[in-house]
C-alpha cells in the first residue's frame, strides 16, 4: 500500500499515512488539534482546513460555502489522502489556540489494525473439519469392501493416518443410495481430533469448494461470529452483539449467582444460544452462504462462558477451590445445545486452564505466537475479567482478575461496544478543554467505546482538567466541565451533535469504575512478574487484547496506568485475540493442537487469597499509579504541560 | 458330578451317565428302545421298565397300579437316576421287539451341551463396559484440576492407558454436584474401544458390584437375549423369541424385499426393537435386575439383521456385488435406537466379514478359539442361513449358502424353536415304526425342533420308512404312515398325547425343505474344502452352531448328510455360537479384540455365482448323498440293518 507525507500547518507537524487515510485521522495521530465534534460525520462542519499542495479526495462538503471551496477548503473528516499533502489548519479550527513548543512523546504511531494474530496467517490450511472429494473405485465381486469401508480407505489415501474413522449414525441411513446415485463421487465432510476421525455428513458429487466454520468469541458482555471460508482462511462476514445473558448480570459472578437460582441455567444457556443464532443467521444472511455448509463452530470465551454454553452448572468455579466441571472439551452436537444449524455441524469449545483463565485468553496466546517464541511477552486482555499471561515458549504463567466490564462500555454511563458511532478516539485541547473525536465508521457519535474512554480518561488528566484522583476541577471556565445528576462530569459531545440527541458524558462515578478496572490489571501485571522475578525491561513484546475497536492508542493507555510505562514500540494490539484464535483453530489442525498444547502448560496463579494482590490493587487506584516512578514518561509529559 | 453305569436288558446295553440324569434319556442314548409318546410328561404311561438293582428318584408312578410299583416298576421318564443300575425293559415296553444283534456305530456320546464356548471360559474378566469405582483426592487451590480430569486422572490410576477419555454430554451436567454430593468417591461406568474411553455414567459410591450386560443373537428366525453378571462372567438369564420381523417375511431375502417397500425398513427395524425390548424386560422381570446397570448391549447377528437393527437400508446387500453399507460397527446409543434401557446405555453391534457373513459367525468362530488353534478346524453355523468356516490361527476362509429356515422349524408344518415341548430326540423302531420321542423339559409335546427334525429324518431313512429321495414307503403296515392333506407323512405325536390335541406329522414337502436345507449346508463345505485343495481328513476339529436345542446327535446328522462323515469324536457341538460369541465380547476386552481380528482375517467366498456349488447342491439332494462313497458308515449302518 502506498505511503504520502503529510505536513500540518502552522504546527509543521509531520506524519506518514496509508493512501486512503482519513484525513482527520492523520491530523489526530500527528498531534495536532482540529475541532471536530459529530465524529466525522461530515454534519457539525467543524475540521476545515485548506489543503495548499497534494489531492484528497473529498467525500462532501457540507457547510462550505463555493467561495471556500475554490479557497481550497476541505472538511477533514470528509477526506482520504491521494497524495503527499500539506494542509494548514485555520485559527476558527483551533479555537485559536497555538499549541506550546512542548517536547511531547513522540508520535508513537501505534494505532494497530485489530487482529494482527500473526500465527493466523503463518499456520498451514489445514482446517480440523474438512471437505473432501473421493473418487471412489466401485465394488465388485472381488472388492465388496462394505460403502463405509472404502469411504474410509479413500480417506487414508487422501493422507489421514488416524487408525479410528467412525461415520455419524444419520450419515449411515441414506450412504449406500447416495453412493450409488454418486457413481461412487462422493464428498465426505469430516472432522478430525487427536485420536480419530468422524465423518459427518456424505454429499454428492465435488462441493469442497463450499465450506464455512465460524469462530465466535464468547465474551461475558460481547459475543462475536464470523463466518470463515475453510478454501483460503479468510473471513466471510463478522458480526457482534451483547451477550443476551448481560439482562440476568453483568459479570461472571452474577451470573453465576443467576444459574443457581430455580432454572436460572437453563435461561442462561438459553439466551446465549439465542444470540448465537441471531449472530449465524446474521452472517447466512449477509453473505448468503448455505447453512448446510457448515459444518463446525468454534468457540472461545472464559470457562464460566463455556460451562453456560453447554448447561453446565458454574456453582464451584465460585467456590473456592474454583473448581469447572470441564476444561478440555469435545466436539459437542450443534443440535443439542439448540443452535440453528444442521444436524451435522459439530461445536468445539476450545480448552481453558483453570476457572478464572478460559479459552479466550488460551486462544489469544496461540493466535499471537507467544508460547513458540524465545522472546518474553507479556499478553493482557481485557475484557470483563482482565486475564494475564507472562512467558514464552518454555514456560507461561497466567492470572486472572476482575476488572469488570467497564473498557467494554459496562458500568458507563455512556459506554457502548465498540459498532459504528461509538467515540474510539479522543483528544481534548488543555487550553480550551474542547474535545475532538473520530467514532467508528465516521456515524453521529452515540456513546463511547473502550478506547474511547482510555483516551478520554488520558486527555482528561493529561490536560489536567481531573487530577490523580480521578476528581474533576470544577473551577474551570468550561460549560463541558459540570455538575450532572451524578455529579460532576465532561461533556463529550453536546446533544444536538450525537445520535441520541443528549449530551454524551462521563462521569466522575465512570471514572471511579474505570480506575478500578485499570488498577486491577495493573496489579495483576505487577504479581504476575513478582512472581517469577522479572521485571518488566526482560519484557521485549506486550500483547493487547480487548474489544477496545479498531484503535488502541498505547501512550494513552500508559498515560492512566492502565499499560507498564515502556516504549511504545514494544506493544502490539491484536484486538480480539480470542476471536483469533478461535479463527486460527478453525483453519488449522496446527492451530488447534498449539491451543491444546498452551492450555496444557499454562500455569495459573490464583489472586484471590493473595494479599499482595490487594495491596498492588489499591496502589494502582491513582492516575497514573501511587508510585508515579512508574511511569517516567507520563510524569515528563505533565510536567511538560505545566 | 458323579457318574453311575446303568445296564439295560435284555439288550445288554451299558452306558455311564451323570448323577441326576433322566432314566428315559439314559435308554435312548444306550441305544435301548422303550416305547415313549408323551414326551416325558408321564402321561402316556408307555416307557414302564423294572429296576432289578439300584436306587432311582421317581417323580410320579402315574398310571402304575401299587402291585406292578412293589414289583419294581417305573416309568422310566419321570426317574432321575441316583446309583449303578440294572434295568429290564419289559416285552410290552419295546412292544414285543427282540433287537437285531447287529453291528450299529458305537455310542458316540455326543451328546454335547450347549455353549461349550471354550473362549468364554479362557478369556480373563475385562468388560468393554466397565464400572469402575474411584476414591479421588478432593480438589484444593494446589490441585484445581476440573472435575473431569480428576475422574480421568482417577481413570489412568486404575489402569486404562487410553489417550482419549471422553465424557457423554449428559454425564457432565449434574458431574459437579455429584462429585461433591459423594465427597469425591464416584463410580464411573466406562466404555472403551480401540482408540479410547468414554465415560457414560458416573454415580455416588462403590457400586461397582451391580453391573450387567446382555448378550444377543439375532437370528433372523430367533432372538436370543442374556443377561450377563459382569462381576463374574456368568449368565443370570437368558430369553428368547421369534424376530417379530417373522411376520414381514421368513428368511433375510424375504426381509430384505419388505425394507424396500414404503414404510417397510422402518416397520422392520421397530418389530426388532420390540422384541429385543420384550426379551429385556424378561430378563429383568425375572431377575430383578435394575435396568439402570446395565450398560451395553453387544448384538451378534448376520449382517442383514444389524442392518435392520440400524434402520440402514439393506438393499444393495440383494444387488450384485452385495455391499452392505456398513460391516463395522461402533458403540452406538440405545436410546438412539428406541431401546428400553437408560440414556446411559449403549448398543455395539459386533463385525461383519461381508454381506452374507455377519457377526453370528465371526463370534462364534472367536467363541471356539478357532482363530488361535493350529489345528485345522470345519465351523458350520446352521440358522436360516448356513454359513461354512474353514481354517484356524494362519487363516479362515468362509461361504454361505442359503439353507432356509427348516432346522430352526420354518418351512415344516409342526417345526417349532427349541423350547419347552419340542420334540428333541426321536427314535424309531424299524420293525414296528413306533417312535421313542423326548420332549424339551419332558413337557407335552407341540412340535419338533432342529434336533428333533434331523432325528426324526435320520431315523425314517435308517428304518427305510422313507427311501434316499425322501419319498413314504406306503407299503408298510402301520398307521403312522399315511397319506395326510398335504400327501404323505409320518405321525410322531397321536393328537391324544399332544398338548395340542392335534397329531404331529412330518410330511414329505417338510421332508423336501430339510433335504434342501442340508443340501445347501454340504454343498457349501464341499465347495470351501475344494477352493483350499483340502480334504476332509485333513479336518481335526468341526464345530456345530445352531439353534438345535440341547442335544444335537452328529450320527443323525451325519446320516441326513448334513454333516461329514467323519468320526464323530472330531465333532463339537457349541449351541448358539453367535449368543456365546456375544457373550464373550460382553465380559472381555481381549474377547473384543479376537472378534475384530476374525472379521479382518476372514476371506468371504461368494457362492451365488459359482457353478461347482449349484452341481454340488444337486448332488447333496439325496439321503444321505448320490454318491453313497462319501457316507461308508451310513450306507455301512443300512447295510447291516437289511
Amino acid at each position: 500500500m502506498k505511503k504520502f507525507k503529510v505536513t500540518f500547518y502552522p504546527d509543521n507537524r509531520k506524519i506518514e499515512v496509508d493512501q486512503g487515510e482519513n484525513l482527520l485521522r492523520a491530523a489526530l495521530a500527528a498531534e495536532v488539534h482540529v475541532n471536530a465534534s459529530c465524529g466525522g460525520d461530515g454534519t457539525c462542519g467543524k475540521c476545515r482546513v485548506v489543503v495548499d499542495k497534494g489531492s484528497v479526495r473529498a467525500k462532501g462538503y457540507a457547510k462550505l460555502s463555493s467561495e471556500e471551496k475554490k479557497e481550497g477548503y476541505v472538511l477533514a473528516c470528509l477526506c482520504q489522502i491521494e497524495s503527499d499533502l500539506e494542509v494548514r489548519v485555520p485559527p476558527e479550527s483551533r479555537l485559536g489556540r497555538v499549541p506550546k513548543e512542548r517536547e511531547r512523546a513522540k508520535v508513537c504511531g501505534h494505532i494497530f489494525p485489530a487482529d494482527a494474530t500473526e500465527r493466523l496467517r503463518l499456520v498451514r490450511l489445514d482446517p480440523p473439519a474438512k471437505k473432501i472429494f473421493l473418487v471412489l473405485p466401485p465394488p465388485t465381486l472381488d472388492d465388496s469392501a462394505s460403502d463405509t469401508q472404502r469411504i474410509s480407505r479413500g480417506l487414508r489415501a487422501a493422507g489421514f493416518r488416524e487408525e479410528r474413522i467412525e461415520f455419524d449414525p444419520p450419515v449411515l441411513k441414506y450412504l449406500a443410495n447416495l453412493v450409488r446415485e454418486a457413481a461412487f463421487k462422493v464428498t465426505a465432510t469430516v472432522l478430525t481430533d487427536d485420536t480419530g476421525l468422524k465423518v459427518t455428513k456424505t454429499e454428492k458429487g465435488d462441493t469442497s469448494g463450499n465450506h464455512y466454520a465460524v469462530a465466535v468469541d464468547l465474551g461475558t458482555t460481547t459475543v462475536v461470529a464470523r463466518l470463515v471460508d475453510l478454501k483460503n482462511k479468510e473471513t466471510l462476514s463478522e458480526k457482534s452483539d451483547y451477550n443476551g445473558q448481560v439482562s440476568c448480570g453483568e459479570d461472571v459472578i452474577s451470573r453465576i449467582v443467576f444459574a443457581s437460582k430455580e432454572g436460572g441455567l437453563d435461561k442462561l444457556q438459553h439466551l446465549v444460544i439465542q444470540t448465537i443464532n441471531r449472530l449465524l443467521k446474521g452472517l447466512i444472511d449477509e453473505t448468503g452462504a448455505d447453512a448446510k455448509n457448515i459444518s463446525a463452530v468454534f468457540v472461545a470465551g472464559n470457562t464460566i462462558m463455556l460451562h453456560l454454553l453447554l448447561g453446565l452448572s458454574p456453582k464451584y468455579i465460585r467456590e473456592e477451590p474454583y473448581i469447572p466441571t470441564v476444561s478440555v472439551f469435545r466436539w459437542i452436537e450443534a443440535r443439542d445445545l439448540g443452535i440453528d444449524l444442521p444436524d451435522s455441524a459439530y461445536v468445539d469449545p476450545l480448552p481453558c486452564v483453570a476457572s478464572y483463565l478460559g479459552a479466550d485468553v488460551v486462544a489469544g496466546i496461540a493466535a499471537t505466537g507467544v508460547s513458540r517464541k524465545k522472546e518474553l511477552a507479556l499478553y493482557i486482555d481485557i475484557g470483563t475479567n482482565g486475564e494475564i499471561v507472562l512467558g514464552g515458549e518454555d514456560w507461561l504463567i497466567s492470572c486472572s482478575c476482575s476488572a469488570g466490564p467497564a473498557f467494554e462500555g459496562g458500568g458507563v454511563k455512556h459506554g457502548m461496544r465498540a459498532t459504528a458511532g461509538a467515540i474510539e478516539q479522543v483528544r481534548i485541547d488543555a487550553e480550551t478543554c474542547e474535545p475532538m473525536i473520530l467514532t467508528i465508521e465516521g456515524k453521529k457519535p452515540v456513546g463511547i467505546c473502550g478506547s474511547g474512554l482510555i483516551d478520554t480518561l488520558a486527555e482528561l488528566f493529561l490536560s489536567r482538567i481531573i487530577d490523580r484522583r480521578g476528581k474533576f476541577d470544577l473551577t474551570l471556565s468550561t460549560p463541558r466541565v459540570r455538575k450532572g445528576e451524578n455529579g460532576a462530569e465532561y461533556v463529550l459531545v453536546w446533544g444536538q451533535e450525537s445520535k441520541t440527541k443528549k449530551d454524551i458524558v462521563l462521569t466522575e462515578v465512570d471514572i471511579d469504575n474505570l480506575l478500578r478496572a485499570k488498577a486491577a490489571v495493573f496489579a495483576g501485571i505487577d504479581i504476575l512478574l513478582d512472581s517469577v522475578a522479572v521485571s518488566l525491561k526482560d519484557i521485549e513484546e506486550i500483547y493487547i487484547a480487548g474489544a477496545f475497536g479498531k484503535y488502541l492508542e498505547v501512550e494513552k493507555a500508559i498515560a492512566i496506568g492502565l499499560l507498564p510505562d515502556l516504549p511504545c514500540e514494544k506493544f502490539i494490539f491484536i484486538g480480539n485475540g480470542s476471536l483469533g484464535g478461535a479463527h486460527m483453530v478453525a483453519v488449522s489442525r496446527e492451530g488447534k493442537d498449539e491451543v491444546k498444547r498452551v492450555a496444557r502448560r499454562m500455569t495459573y496463579l490464583d489472586l484471590s487469597m493473595n494479599p499482595k494482590f490487594m495491596d498492588g490493587y489499591v496502589s494502582a487506584l491513582f492516575l497514573p499509579h501511587t508510585n508515579a516512578e512508574l511511569f517516567p514518561s507520563v510524569m515528563a509529559q505533565i510536567a511538560n504541560s505545566k
